[in-house]
C-alpha cells in the first residue's frame, strides 16, 4: 500500500489505513532521531524544496530537517524572493522547480486552495504545509503520532481542539484525522470563532470549556494568532484568556491523565499558562519531535519508499 | 582543452571552441538530472557560493542545485547580509570567502563589471551570473545549449531576440555567443530601447517584428523588466505589447517550426501571451533544465574536470 | 581532557589548558582547509544549528562552513524569521531546536547573556557567536591562534587592543584569552569609549595611541562600529581617526615585526588605512581562514571528538 494521490493535500483525501501507514512508518523514523548519527541514506539524490509564501521557521525547518536526515538535497524558496516580487504566477514558479529536478515541493501559502493548484501544474509530488485556513495535514499527523504513542491508541478518545476554529487550519485537517481513526471530537471556543460547516465535519461544538474538558482525554490547545485574526471577534486577549485559557485549574480538575497539546509557538500569557505549558501532561516538544518524525514518513513514503523501488 | 580564463565573465572572452566544450559537457550533466538519484561526486570537498547583490531566485537556484547535484558544498549570500550592509568593499567581502576556502564564487551584481572587479581580487574562480546591462553569459550558454539540441546545429540559423534590447544583459551575452557560432543574428524592439553599438556586434537591427521573424529559425523573446525600466521608453505596456508581443497570430504567420526562447519569469499578459507561452514551439521550461545543465558543466569544468585531475 | 562545561559562553570560564587544547585541535583542522577535498566525515549526522539574532555574515558563515566542513548537516535561523517574530521566547524557541534533534546552536544575540539563557534551556551544546556587549569567544580564539601560529607563542608578548574598547565584545573576550595565556595587554582608545572594570580583567589603560604602540608586539584594531555606537562619544570619525587609526606613519614607527590583527570587516577609511590594511603585517585574511579553522575545532571537540567516542 501506498497514498493514493499524487499530492498531499489534506488528510480529508486519506483513508484511515493510509493515515495508519504514515503513523506506523514515522515509528523507526522517530528511532533514527534518537542516534548518535542521525542520518539514512533513504533520500541520497533526491532534492525537495520548500516554497513558503507565510512565514513559518518551525514547519520549515522540521520539514528541511526530516529532508536531511534522509539525505535528501534541499533548497527553501521564500516569498519575499524576486520570482514571487516579479510577479510569476505560482504555477509558472511550480513548473521551474520541476524542470530543475526537484522531486518533492513543500508549499505553505496563506489562500486556501494554492497547493492544489501547484500539484495539478507540476510533475513533483506536493505537500501541503498548510494553506490559508484550510488544511495543515503534516500537524494532524504529528498530533495524531502523538496522541497514538501516549494512549496507545485512538479509536474511543474524547478529543477536545480548543480556541479559535474559525480560522484554524489545524483544526480542519486534526477533525478530518481524528474522526477517521474513531476519535470523538469535540470543538470549543468562542461562537465567534466557530465555523458553520464543523458538525458536519463530525465534531461536536461546546463553547463552555468545562464542559468540554469534562471526560476528555486529549486537549489540543490551538494558538491564538494575533497576528492573523481580524478585529472584533472576541472583546479582548484579557476576556479570551478567562474563558478560553487552559488554565492549572482546569488542568486539576480533568481527568488525571488527559494529555495538552499545543502546535506552537505558544503564548504563554494567553491560551497555555507556564505552568500548564511545563508540566509533564504537556506534549508540546514532543510533538516538534514528532514532526520531525512524520513528515520523514512521507517524504520516504513519497519517493517511492515501501513500494515500487 | 579547458576555459582559457580563471573566471566566466562573458562569451566575448570565450572561443567558438570553449563554447563548444562546455555545451559538450552539458549534455551528460542533463542525463544526471534525469536519473533518479540526481548526485554524482565530482565536486566533492568543493565548496561554491552564491553571492547575489540582486534578488534572483530562478538563477540562484539554478546554480545552487548544479552545485548540490555534483556534491558541492553551497552557501548563500545575499545582498541584504550585513557585511554588505555594513559598507564591506566587494573585493573584501570576495577576499573573506576566499580565505573561507571558497573555491568558485557566483556573483550577480547591479553594477555592470563588478565580477571582473571581483574575480581579480580574489584566487576563487567567478562566475558573473549577470552584471547590471552587460553580460549573463550562462544564460546565453543555456539558450545556445536549447537551440543546439532542438535543431541540431546553430551555425547558419537565423535568430531574432526580440524586446528592450538596450537594457538586456541576456541580449548582449546571446548575440556573443550565436555570431561566434555562426548564426545570423537580428535584435527587434522599439527604437527607444535600441542600443547604438549593436550593429558593431554583429546583429541586424530590426524595428518592425513582422519582418524581423520572416525567415527566423528561433525567436528569443526578452523579458520585459518592469523593475528595471525608466519611465518614459515607450509609451505603455499596451502600446508595447500591440507592437512586439510574440503573440498567436504572429508565431502562426512564421516558420512553422520557429523555436520560442524566453529566459523567464514570463509577463503571460505582456510580451509573451498564454497561447504562446504555452504551445510545444516554446521552450521556456527545457531552458531551465538545460540552465541546470549548463551551470552543471561550467562548475564541472571550472573545478578542473576533464582536464588536470 | 576536554571542555569543563556544556556550553561555550566566554573564555573567562576557560583554563589556559583548555583554550590551548582548542587552538592545538585548530592546526591539523587548518590543514583540512587547504587540500583539494576539504570534507571530513567527523561530525557525519549531526545536526548545527545558527541562530542569529543580530545580522552577521561574516561569523554565521565562518560557522556554517566549519560545520559542512565537518560533514555536519546545517540549518540558520534569523532573527527576521516567524517564530521569533510570533514573540516565542528565547528558551522556547531553544527547546523547539532541541526537539528537532541539533546538536549544537550557535547563537548571536544583541542581549549580553542571552547564550548562556538558552544554554540552561537546552540539552544542545550552544557555542556563543557574539552577545552584546559581552562575549564573542571564538573571535578571540582565532586571534589567539593567529598570534600563536605568526610569533610561536603568545607568553611574554605585548598585546594592544586599540579602539572602542567600552562597546566590544571581542575586547573583553581577547583580554581573557591573551591574560590566561600570559600576554602582557594593553587597551587603548578615547576616555569615552573605554570602561571602568579593564585594569581588574588585568589589561593597561592607554589614551594615546603612540605611546601604547611602543613595545608592543601586536595591535589589534577594533573596528568602529558606527551601526552599534550611541552618538556622542567622540567628536567625529575624523578626529577618531587622526587620533586611533593605525596609519602607516605609525607602522613604521613601531616594532618591525609588529602583527597588525583587525577582525573585520575593514574600514579603510577610519581605523585601518588601505597602506596597513593590505601590508604583510596585516593578518585580517590569515584570520578568516583560522576563524574557520578554531570554529571546526571547537565543533569536532564539543562533538566528543578527541574523547568519549
Amino acid at each position: 500500500m501506498a497514498l493514493p494521490t499524487k499530492d498531499l493535500i489534506d488528510l480529508e483525501f486519506l483513508t484511515a489505513e493510509e493515515i495508519m501507514e504514515i503513523l506506523e512508518t514515522a515509528k523507526p523514523m522517530k528511532d533514527v532521531l534518537k542516534r548518535k548519527i542521525k542520518t539514512v541514506p533513504a533520500l541520497r539524490g533526491k532534492t525537495v524544496a520548500t516554497l513558503f509564501y507565510e512565514n513559518s521557521t518551525r514547519t520549515r525547518l522540521s520539514f528541511e530537517l526530516a529532508a536531511k536526515y534522509l539525505s535528501a538535497g534541499t533548497c527553501n524558496i521564500s516569498s519575499s524572493a524576486s520570482s514571487v516580487a516579479k510577479g510569476e504566477s505560482l504555477q509558472d514558479t511550480g513548473r521551474t522547480l520541476d524542470a530543475m529536478g526537484t522531486d518533492i515541493i513543500i508549499i505553505r501559502h496563506n489562500m486556501s486552495g494554492a497547493p492544489k493548484l501547484l500539484g495539478e501544474a507540476v510533475n513533483a509530488r506536493v505537500i501541503n504545509a498548510g494553506d490559508g485556513t484550510h488544511a495543515h495535514p503534516t500537524q494532524a499527523l504529528l498530533d495524531l503520532f502523538t496522541i497514538l504513542e501516549r494512549k496507545g491508541q485512538i479509536k474511543g478518545l474524547t478529543v477536545t481542539i480548543l480556541g479559535d476554529i474559525l480560522h484554524s487550519r489545524v483544526a480542519r485537517s486534526n477533525i478530518w484525522g481524528l474522526t477517521k481513526l474513531g476519535a470523538h471530537v469535540r470543538v470549543c471556543g468562542p461562537p465567534t470563532l466557530m465555523p458553520t460547516e464543523v458538525e458536519q465535519m463530525g465534531a461536536k461544538v461546546y463553547y463552555d470549556i468545562d464542559e468540554a474538558l469534562e471526560g476528555s482525554d486529549v486537549v489540543n490547545v490551538l494558538r491564538i494568532q494575533l497576528e492573523r485574526q481580524q478585529k472584533g471577534l472576541f472583546p479582548s486577549i484579557e476576556e479570551y484568556a478567562k474563558c478560553y485559557a487552559m488554565t492549572e485549574e482546569r488542568l486539576k480538575r480533568a481527568k488525571s491523565d488527559l494529555l495538552v497539546l499545543h502546535p506552537g509557538p505558544m503564548n504563554r500569557t494567553i491560551e497555555i499558562p507556564t505552568a500548564v505549558a511545563d508540566s509533564a501532561q504537556c506534549t508540546v516538544e514532543e510533538q516538534v519531535t514528532n514532526g520531525v518524525a512524520c513528515r520523514m514518513a512521507l517524504l520516504y513514503l513519497m519517493s517511492g519508499g515501501g513500494q515500487d523501488e
